[in-house]
């Protein structure tokens, strides 16, 4: 498979679209950025990292029964993935009060969320990714009650497979049902 | 009833104590701010009308099964109102975009939101009244999750009660029943 036109380029990825309609190429750049993309920087391998911990975590949720967008590696650096529409919901599941929700709510840094605290941001970066609730989601028309209720019993999923097979987990066994 | 101390003093209203333990006197003042209090100046008669819109609508909600904290004028700006333990979330029930909301999202000022949108924000002056939703309301302590469904339940309520009697309502009938 091989890199046709350049699709779109983000802060850390760059996708292009292959002979396949229904395949994308993402390309795991050596870009640094903070504070929403306005500092820049270089690094160099960290395109190369941060594509192999994608590659380890796409194939952890697949060996879990959690749908993704991940085929297979073509090189190094970049990915072969389905080309799909996505959410335009990034979803956080916070298990730990730390960062930003410290600064915004009166929690403790360090503090345990238990049970974990879920926040949804619209993933626009022209508008520095504002926090949504169900209400405004729909409203936007980025998804339905329905789907954001799934969307949000995924990423519960998901913490307990990422737990579970952590480093620092007594049990890293891989679990296949939930 | 009479003004005892002095118990807090917000941007439009001081509240005192009474004889009763069970009872506070609320002085809507002529203050005027915006900003969250940034900018500060005296407006007169303000107090009077703010007392009165409210002592209307507390009187309507009752009207219509809804309960409240107030009991009585005790003269044209001073209300006698239940000594009750508020819920820290203010609750915004909008129906048609404008302000903020189409400043943080992409919607077009003047757009009906049908269904209405609700968002609860944290009543935190210092902190700018961030929003919340209803995970981080929890962890907060702020209110359970049935109690956050009830308040939801019971803004949406108003919101037909209000409609219902608007000036602007072809109905202004007031009703009994939702």
């Amino acid at each position: 498979m091989n890199k046709g036109e350049e699709l779109y380029s983000g802060k850390a990825k760059t996708v292009y679209r292959t002979e396949d309609p229904d395949a994308f190429i993402m390309v795991f750049r050596d870009s640094l950025t903070a504070f929403d993309g306005e500092k820049k920087a270089e690094v160099s391998k960290k395109g190369y990292y941060n594509a192999q911990i994608s590659k380890k975590l796409f194939e952890l949720l697949e060996m879990n029964g959690i749908e993704t967008h991940y085929r297979e590696m073509v090189t190094d650096n970049e990915m072969l993935v389905d080309n799909i529409k996505i959410i335009l919901v990034e979803v956080i599941v916070r298990n730990i009060a730390a960062g930003s929700i410290t600064k915004k709510y009166p929690f403790e840094v360090g503090q345990p969320l238990e049970p974990p605290v879920i926040v949804m941001d619209y993933k626009d970066d022209a508008r520095h990714d504002p926090m949504l609730n169900e209400d405004i989601a729909e409203a936007l028309g980025l998804a339905t009650k329905e789907e954001l209720a799934d969307v949000k019993k995924t990423a519960l999923k998901i913490r307990v497979i990422i737990q579970w097979n952590s480093p620092l987990s007594a049990d890293s066994t891989p679990i296949s049902t939930l």
